[in-house]
C-alpha cells in the first residue's frame, strides 16, 4: 500500500536517504485546483455510437437529439368522457335553459371515427378516443343530461378546445423528443416509445480499465484473479480462502491487505456510465506496470491507477505514464484533501488517472474528478444532479486556503458531524452519510453554519 | 385509453347512460389520501435470499447486516512513510536536541516483518507495512535526519498511535461492515472486499409484471410483442413498422396509439431496483384482463395494470383484480392529483397496483405509489435520498386541502416554474427538471414562496 501524501513528502522514504535536508517537503511537478483540473482538464475523447433497444436504454447518453418523426399523438384524440360537439351548438346553455343536441352514434375506441360531428349533433366519445370530423370540444358526461337515448341535453358551455388535445399537442413533427447528452429518463423512455422510436443511438459505455499496484495487495474480486496481459507480472497470490467461499474468509497473513479499492471503484464507474474491468495487481516495479499499462492502453477509453501513490511508488507510476504517450501527464497533485497525489494526464488519447494509495482517498478522488472524466467521455454533458440536504455544521472544520477539503460527515437531528481518521480507514465512508466540500477560496467552516452536505444513496 | 377520473366521474360514459342525475358524481368506493397509502398499504411480502458476487452487488439490498469476519485492517499498519519507534524514545525531542536511534533495518511490504524495535532502535518503514513487534509510534521521514546511514536523529517527539492505526482500528471482529436494507454503495463493497466477503446475501429483485390494457393501445416496446399467456386475450396487432427498425417509424392508423406507459414504468421498476417484464396488452374487457391478471399472479411479486382506468374500464379492472384473491381491494381512489383513479390491492400477498389511464398520471403515482412498494417487497427499507433544489415559486400553485397534487417544473434562473396541460401529455415530464408537492394539509402556494423541487435525473 502507498501513502496518502497529505504531508509534504521527502524524496525517498528509505532510511539511508533521509538525507540532512530531507525535512523540506519535496514538490509534486505540476499542482492544480481542483476547480482546475475540472475545467483545465477535459478530454476530447468521445465513446463511439452505438443502437440499443428500449429496455436497455434508461441511463444511456443519446449521440444526438431524438425527434419526433410525426405528430404526437398524431389525432386529435378526448381527454375526458363525453360527447364531442361543435362549441358553438352549446354557447349560452346552462341547466335552466339546456341546448338540445341529437346524438348521432359513438366514437369507437381504437378505430378511425366512422361518424361526423354536424351542426346540432353530438357523438357520445371516452377518453382517449379520436375527434370526429366536424367537432371542436369535447363536453364531459357530467356537463349533460340525456332527454332521451338520442336527444342529449348540455347544461354548459364548450369553448373550442375544450376536453380534447390536438393532433401535434404532445409533440409536433421534427420536434425534439429528448437532448443528446443527458441520460435518459423513464418518461424519456415513455416518450421515444410513443414516437416509435424503439431503438437509440447512444455513446457506447466508457471501457474504464482499472489497474492495482502494490507489494501487499491480494485481490479481492473474483474477477481480478484474471491473470494480467501476457508480458507483466502475474497478479498476487490469491486470497488463501477463495472467492466464492461459504465458510467466512480467513485473515491474511500480516503484511498482506485485499485490494479494497478496485471493486469500490468499478462501482463508481458503473455508477458514471462506464463499464469497469480489472487488468489486475501489479507489484511496485517500474518496469511491470509500465508493460501492464501498455496493454490496458488500447482497450481503455480510460484508465486508471489505483495506489502506486506512496512516495517511490509514485515516482515510479509517474515514470511509467509518462512513457505511454504524448502529451502526457497534466498535473501531478492536486490541491485536494484527501487526495493531494493524483495524477491526471492524456496518453495518445486516453485520459489517465493516477490515483491515491489509500483506499478513502482513491475513493475521494475518484468521485470528484475522475466520475465527470469517465462520463465526458462517454457524451454525457448534462449529469445527472446529486442529492444533497442542508445541515448545521457540528464543529469547526479548519482548511487551508487553495485547497479544497472533502470530509465526510455522518447526519443527526440536523446536524453534520464530521467524522475524521486516517485516509486509509474505509470505516470512515461507509459510516458516512455524505460529504461536506469546503471550497478553495475558504479557510475553513465555523461550527454552526449551514453547509450543503452530498448524500450517499 | 381510459380517463384520468381527475374529474367526478359518471357511472358509465356511453350516451343512453348520461340519465337524469348523472351529474351528480359517483363516488370511489374508498378514497384513501397518499399518506395513508403510504404508511397503511405495507406488503409483508419479500423476495426470498440469494447470494451475488462484489461485482453485481451494487445497488443490491442485504438482507441481513454483515459483519467482519476478523479485524481489519488485521494488523498495525503504519500511515506514514517513516520510522517506527517506541514512542517514549522521541520524547523530548527537537532540532536543537534530537534524539538519537539506531536503525536496526527495514519493513519489507506484504510481508510480517522479522524485525523487532527495542529500545533506542528504529526500524524502516512504508505507508501500510506492517508495524514491528515493540513498536507504538511511525515518525514520518521529515521530522527525522540521518546522522549516519546507521544512525537517526528524531527532530520531533512522537506520541504513542501516531503515523499508525491499530489493527482492528477498521473494524473489529464481528463489527457491522454493512446495516440490512440499505441499497449497498460503492464503499460498502470496498470494505466488503476488504474482509474477504466476496458473496453477498441480497434479496432478489423484484418481479414485477405489467399488465397494459385498453382497446386503442399498440405495443411500443419488442418484448411487449411476447404472446400473452395461453387461454387469454393476444395482445393489440404490433406496430406495423415493427420494432428494431432503421427507417423512421411510420405515424399509426388514427385511434391507435402505442403503449408508451409500460416502457416508462418498467424504468421506474428497474430505478426501485425490480425486475420488470411485460404481461402484454389486453383489451378492455373483463373476462381477458382477469385471465391475464391470474396467469400473471404467480409470477409476481408485485402486479402492475396499466391504463384500463376510464370510467367502465376502472370498474373492469377492479372488479378483475377483487376475483384475483383475498383480502383484495385496499382502496379504489386516492386524494392526489394527477392519479385519483390508483387501485391499491393485496391478492393473495401479493401486491397489485392499478394505474390511471393517462400517462402522465400513471408514472407520476408509480413514482409516488409503486416504486416505494417495490423497494419494501425487495426488503430495502432506507431507500437512496433523492435530489432536490430549493427554487422559488413563479406562480400561484392552488389546490385543495385534503389532497395532495403534484406539479410538474421547469427551472429557470432559482425560479419553479409550473408546466399545466392534459395529463395525457408526456411532454410535460420530458420537459420537466423535477416536480413540486403540495402536500394535502395546503390549500396551495402562493407565488415567490420557497419550495423543494425533487428533480429528475
Amino acid at each position: 500500500m502507498s501513502g496518502d501524501g497529505e504531508q509534504p513528502t521527502p524524496a525517498r522514504s528509505a532510511p539511508g536517504s533521509a538525507a540532512p535536508g530531507a525535512a523540506a517537503p519535496r514538490e509534486f511537478f505540476t499542482v492544480r485546483t481542483v476547480s482546475e483540473a475540472l475545467t483545465g482538464f477535459r478530454p476530447a475523447r468521445r465513446t463511439a455510437v452505438e443502437s440499443v433497444g428500449l429496455d436497455d436504454a434508461l441511463g444511456r447518453v443519446p449521440a444526438e437529439p431524438l425527434a419526433a418523426p410525426h405528430a404526437l399523438p398524431g389525432f386529435a384524440r378526448a381527454t375526458v368522457d363525453g360527447f364531442a360537439v361543435r362549441a358553438a351548438d352549446t354557447y349560452g346553455a346552462s341547466e335552466g335553459l339546456p341546448s338540445y343536441l341529437d346524438v348521432a352514434g359513438e366514437v369507437r375506441m381504437g378505430e378511425p371515427p366512422e361518424l361526423e360531428v354536424r351542426a346540432g349533433t353530438a357523438v357520445a366519445i371516452a377518453t382517449g378516443a379520436p375527434l370526429p370530423p366536424g367537432a371542436d370540444a369535447v363536453v364531459k358526461v357530467e356537463h349533460t343530461q340525456a332527454a332521451t337515448p338520442e336527444l342529449l341535453e348540455i347544461l354548459r358551455p364548450a369553448t373550442p378546445g375544450e376536453g380534447m388535445v390536438r393532433a401535434d399537442e404532445d409533440a409536433a413533427p421534427g420536434a425534439q423528443l429528448v437532448p443528446a447528452g443527458r441520460p435518459l429518463r423513464p418518461h424519456d423512455l415513455g416518450m421515444l416509445a410513443a414516437a416509435g422510436l424503439a431503438e437509440v443511438p447512444v455513446h457506447a459505455r466508457p471501457r474504464v480499465r482499472i489497474v492495482s499496484t502494490g507489494d501487499e495487495l491480494v485481490p479481492a474480486a473474483p474477477d481480478e484473479l484474471v491473470p494480467a496481459a501476457p508480458g507483466t507480472a502475474q497478479p498476487a497470490a490469491p486470497d488463501p480462502a477463495g472467492p466464492h467461499r461459504t465458510v467466512p474468509p480467513a485473515a491474511l497473513p500480516v503484511g498482506q491487505v485485499r485490494d479494497a479499492t478496485a471493486p469500490a471503484l468499478a462501482a463508481l464507474v458503473r455508477e458514471a456510465g462506464g463499464e469497469p474491468s480489472f487488468a489486475g495487481i501489479v507489484p511496485d516495479d517500474r518496469e511491470a506496470l509500465a508493460a501492464i499499462l501498455r496493454a490496458a492502453l488500447p482497450e481503455s477509453d480510460v484508465l486508471v491507477v489505483s495506489a502506486g501513490s506512496s512516495v517511490g511508488a509514485r515516482d515510479e507510476t509517474a515514470a511509467a505514464i509518462a512513457s505511454l504517450g504524448e502529451p502526457g501527464i497534466w498535473c501531478h497533485g492536486l490541491a485536494f484533501r484527501p487526495g493531494k497525489p493524483t495524477l491526471l494526464a492524456d496518453c495518445g488519447g486516453v485520459p489517465v488517472i493516477g490515483l491515491p494509495g489509500n483506499p478513502r482517498s482513491a475513493l475521494v478522488v475518484f468521485r470528484l474528478i475522475g466520475m465527470p472524466i469517465v462520463r465526458v467521455v462517454g457524451g454525457c454533458t448534462d449529469p445527472p444532479p446529486e442529492p444533497t440536504v442542508r445541515a448545521r455544521l457540528e464543529r469547526d472544520l479548519p482548511s487551508a486556503a487553495g485547497r479544497l477539503d472533502v470530509v465526510q460527515v455522518r447526519l443527526a437531528d440536523g446536524e453534520a458531524v464530521p467524522l475524521f481518521g486516517s485516509s486509509s480507514l474505509l470505516s470512515i465512508l461507509t459510516a458516512a452519510d455524505g460529504y461536506v466540500v469546503v471550497p478553495e477560496a475558504a479557510t475553513g467552516l465555523a461550527a454552526g453554519s449551514e453547509i450543503e452536505v452530498t448524500l450517499y444513496g
